[in-house]
Parts: structure tokens; C-alpha cells; sequence
């Protein structure tokens, strides 16, 4: 692990507690909810092969937010719904979330996951990928169970454009050509569609106009968006180790994330060539992940990799306006600053 | 590869062409919906991330015989069907059945399908592990497509069952206590459940009697476990390279299949300790592969597994009794004697 620097001088404890309670605030609002998602989780992970429920439950017992089950639920309420299907469909998200998890520690060749051993660590590939493929089945069984044919074509066509930008990122890994634009089409896939569908459903099962379930799309997609800019930015930040993570996974993988992205674009001749050395060729020394973030720093990249989220959670906030102020709609807004802010 | 030797000593180039003719039979019976089965399955592998056509047309072209997809075709045909859902229900069957292909693949670390190089010896397993998921969520965008709950329970629940039965598989890998019983669960979850769902939605589409639907359910899923026995006697057999195919991949691999099983059931205890040696530790010699073979020729194993595949070849030639007489019926009886006889 390489000496880590914050991202900027900006953060307080203050700041940290204030966005800690944001997130807070939106867990007991769907609190009860959420327990009834966990329950779904829990029931519909059992199988007759006993592997299936030890494995998957590793993982999703391993800490996880359950942000994207969170953002269902907190939409349908929003929306104003009373009925029962956001439980459902709240586990359905979280069962896609989890098998896309187990696909890319296999691919990614994880060790660790928020502190915890991988599943691949544990049990091998081969179960991780065979028990995700069994979580993506029992995700479509319990949106089939659901019934709503627009829901389905929601979340059939979020899991399809996963796959999509998951396919795309192996094609951008350890390819330093890659441009900002390029890796914004990877990160709207493989993260930014997933908090997209989680948020349309909320306004899709209470049949609100299709203003309000495009606007809540906005919200997800733009919330993905910055989500994932940050974690890309965190990834060579000390507050990674604070969150119970490593740092520099993404540089050991030749990702080619926007901190790299704009590093390499500002950089001289010569720190190109390093970045070459290390991420397309993979060739890495004992001190490079110091030098890949002492550059990222004197070219503001990470800095900047974060202001460019604060642009993707601007949108996200002002697609909320068309819903009245209540409660979750606040904790929704404040949210975003909880997804942003956690950077430091 | 090992000296191998037919399974027994009946076949002759007659009884061969015979199967064969019957496979041709089906064949051109669904032949122009077959081809636009091709076209569907062409046209929705499209991607703007260029590496998902080519890996995935790359499997999808190697040859494969589309068995599953010509069984919905014929079984909506032998109930009278005279709209179109089956041609893109076939294609699901289809793209399920090649995501499961492209994941067994890289698992088994298979270089050879079909004679030819396998998608991850070419792209590397973690292409085939996402494109894989990618097929999988194009296959239940199809499914939605069709909009029938009924077809979409019965193949996305078909799809949870295979993946249960492959990590289920996972599990009785190298264990040579595996029984009989234990494999038959397999099989009849890996590679039963989709020939089940396949024919079963031929009657669904039609809103046939549940009688019916419940008939070409078990015509199915006998065809499927007779097909998936015979499949694990070809592995030890000399006709496998005459299919183009390796001898031995499942005896490298520490499969338990029935052979195996039954070989080792019958075996004395000096050759129980070959099995475990090869089996189940997976220390392999040079000739081990011969000894396997000889060892299951001196016991019928080999024969004896072709013997359980007639029974139940039996059971699903009776589960077309319900149907009135046809071509069509009489080309998908003729398909369970071509699942068998290709044996030899």
C-alpha cells in the first residue's frame, strides 16, 4: 500500500458526520422496509444445493449499503406507493447487484471485498461464477413473479446493459487511448443503468406520468454516475482504508478509471511513459502506486475526478424538482451528497 | 487421447445413416423456422461493444446441432401453433443454452468445442464469463418480449434449476462416493431442465391442456437426461472423435458421470484406489485414460450407461402418446433414437 493523500483540504469531521447522517436518515425512512427486503433476500437465496445459500450469503452478508434496494424503496415511497411490490423488487435489484459483484471479484481477481474475504477467495471461480448466474436466475424469477411486463423490460434491459459495459471495461483495461467520454460509456453501464431501473420502478408500480418516472431515471442514472466517479477517485485515497479497503486495486488491474484518464491527458512525455509502463504493459514496481498518485495529485486528478461527480449529483438534484418536498425527498437530495462526499 | 472401443458391438454404417436420416428428418420439418431462428438469435447478439458479437458468434456458428431450439419449434408445430412466438421463444432457448456454454467452458478450461477453439482459449475467460452474462440477459429480454407469464416462469425457472445443477456438479467433482442418484439430479438439472422448458412452451403457446403441456414437459426432460447419459458414455468412446470431439475431457476434468460411477460401484478395491487416485486426487498418468476405458468396457459400464439412457428414451417415446399421429410426432420419436444411437 503506497502513502495515500486525501483528495482535498477541504474535509472536517463535521463534514464526515454530516453525510454519514444523510445516509442514516434515508435507512430509518425505509427501515422497515429494508428488513422486509432482507427477509426476501434471505428466503429466496435457499436452494437444495447447499453451496449456493453459503456462498451467496457471504456476500451479501459482507456489509454491503444495500444502497440500490434503498433507492427503490425510497422512490416507490416518494411516489407515494402503498402496496407491497417494492419489496420484491428492491430484492430483485440487490440480487442483480450481488451477482454482478461475484462476476467481477472473479474477473478482478479479488481477494478482498469491504474488508472481507471474496467469495473466489474462499470457495474458487468457479462456484462465484456458477452461484452468480444462479443469483441473475433468481433475480428474473422474482421480477417475473412481479408480472408487470414494463417492469421486467426495465430490468431485463439494465442487466443486458450491464453485461454490456462490463464487456466494455475489459476492452478499456490496460488501454491508456482511452478518453473520458469513453469511460463515462463504461461507468453509465456497468453502474450508472443499474441505479437508473432501481429508481424508475419506484414511479413505474405507482403508475405515475412518464414525466416523473423519466425524471427519476435522470436521478438514478446521474446518482450512478457520480457514485462511481468517486469510488474511482477513492480507490487512490487514504479514506479507502478507513472505509475498511484497500488502496490501488484498480491501479494493480490496468483500469483505466478517470483519475488515470486525466493524469495521463496532463502529463508530460515522460509520465506518459510511466503510465505505460504500468497500466498498459502491466510492468509495476514496490513504489509506482506512490508515483501514480503523487502525478494524479499534482494534476488535480482526483480532485477533479470528484468535481466531476458534483456536476453528475447537480443533475441528479435537479431532476428531483418535479416532486414535491416531503422528508424523502429530502434524504433522496442528500443522498447525493452522501455518494459525493464520502470521498472524504 | 487413449485407445478407445466402441460402446458394444451392434453398430453398424446402417443403423448409423438411419439416426442420422432422422435427425435430417426434424430438421427439415422445422427447417424455415429454423432459419429465422438464426436470424433472431444474428440480429439480437448486436452490440455496439464489438467484442459481444464476435465471442458470441463465434460459439453460436461452431457448429452446434440447435436440438433445443428445433424441439420448441416441432412441439408448438405437433399442437397445431400457427403464430410466430416460437421463433423467438427458440431463440431464448437458445441464447440460454449458449451463455451456459460459454460459463461450462470456462470452468471445465476447455481449449475444444465441437473440434474447434473454444471462446475463452481464444478471448480469455473473463470475455467468456461477461459475454456469457450478457447472453443470459439477452435471453430473458426475449422472454419479455413474448410477454406470457406462464413461458416467462417456465424458462426463467428452468434457468435458476441448470444453475443449481452446475454447482451442484461443481460439488460432486472428484468426490467418487457421488451416487447414481446424485448424478441423475445433476444431469437432470443441467441439461434436463432446459429440453423440459423447451418442449413444454410448445404447448403453453398453444394453450393446450395442462395434460399435454405436463406431456411434452416430461418428453423433455427424459429426452434431456438420455441425451446428457449418452453424452458422458460418448466421452470414453471411440465415435466422440469421429464427432470431432476429444475422448476423455470429463476423466481429465474429475467428472463423476455414470460411467465412472458405475465403474467404480463394481470395481474391486485395487481398482477403486485407480479411480480415487485419478478421480479424486486427479493424479493422472500417461495411460490412465486407457485403464479408465478398460476398466468400464471389463465392467459395461460404458454399455450400461447407454442401457439407462434407453429407459429413458422409453419414457419420453410414451409421453407422446397424448399427441395424435403425424409427421411431426413421428420425427420427435425418431429424435430420441438419434439421442441414443449416436452413441455408435
Amino acid at each position: 500500500v503506497g502513502t495515500v493523500v486525501p483528495l482535498d483540504g477541504k474535509q472536517t469531521d463535521h463534514a464526515q458526520s454530516d453525510v454519514r447522517a444523510a445516509f442514516d436518515v434515508l435507512s430509518d425512512l425505509v427501515g422497515q422496509d429494508l428488513a422486509r427486503v432482507n427477509k426476501v433476500v434471505l428466503r429466496r437465496l435457499e436452494s437444495q444445493v447447499a453451496l449456493i445459500p453459503q456462498l451467496a450469503g457471504h456476500i451479501i452478508a459482507s456489509g454491503g449499503k444495500r444502497l440500490r434496494p434503498m433507492l427503490t424503496l425510497a422512490t416507490a415511497r416518494m411516489c407515494g406507493y402503498e402496496g407491497d411490490r417494492h419489496i420484491n423488487l428492491a430484492a430483485t435489484v440487490e440480487f442483480i447487484h450481488t451477482a454482478t459483484l461475484l462476476h467481477d471479484d472473479v474477473i478482478d481477481e479479488s481477494d478482498l471485498r469491504r474488508g472481507k474475504a471474496t467469495a473466489n477467495s474462499v470457495w474458487g471461480n468457479d462456484a462465484s461464477v456458477l452461484v452468480g448466474d444462479f443469483l441473475f436466475s433468481r433475480a428474473f424469477q422474482l421480477m417475473v413473479d412481479d408480472g408487470n411486463l414494463r417492469v421486467l423490460e426495465i430490468l431485463s434491459g439494465a442487466s443486458a446493459v450491464i453485461a454490456e459495459g462490463e464487456v466494455l471495461q475489459l476492452m478499456t483495461t490496460n488501454d491508456t487511448e482511452t478518453t473520458e467520454d469513453a469511460y463515462l460509456r463504461v461507468i453509465s453501464a456497468k453502474t450508472a443503468a443499474l441505479f437508473a431501473a432501481a429508481c424508475q420502478i419506484g414511479a413505474v408500480i405507482c403508475e405515475r406520468p412518464r414525466a416523473e418516472e423519466e425524471a427519476l431515471l435522470s436521478f438514478g442514472r446521474n446518482l450512478g454516475i457520480a457514485f462511481q466517479l468517486v469510488d474511482d477517485a477513492l480507490d487512490y485515497s487514504a479514506r479507502q482504508i478507513t472505509l475498511g479497503k484497500t488502496v490501488g486495486d484498480d491501479f494493480r488491474e490496468g483500469k483505466m478509471s478517470l483519475p488515470v484518464i486525466l493524469a495521463f491527458a496532463r502529463g508530460s512525455e515522460i509520465e506518459r511513459a510511466f503510465w505505460r509502463r504500468t497500466i498498459q504493459e502491466g510492468d509495476q514496481q514496490e513504489r509506482d502506486l506512490d508515483k501514480a498518485i503523487s502525478l494524479m495529485e499534482k494534476h488535480g486528478a482526483l480532485y477533479d475526478t470528484v468535481e466531476r461527480a458534483r456536476h453528475y449529483g447537480a443533475i441528479a438534484r435537479d431532476a428531483l424538482g418535479l416532486f414535491s418536498d416531503g422528508e424523502i425527498k429530502a434524504a433522496l437530495s442528500d443522498i447525493i451528497d452522501f455518494c459525493i462526499e464520502r470521498a472524504y
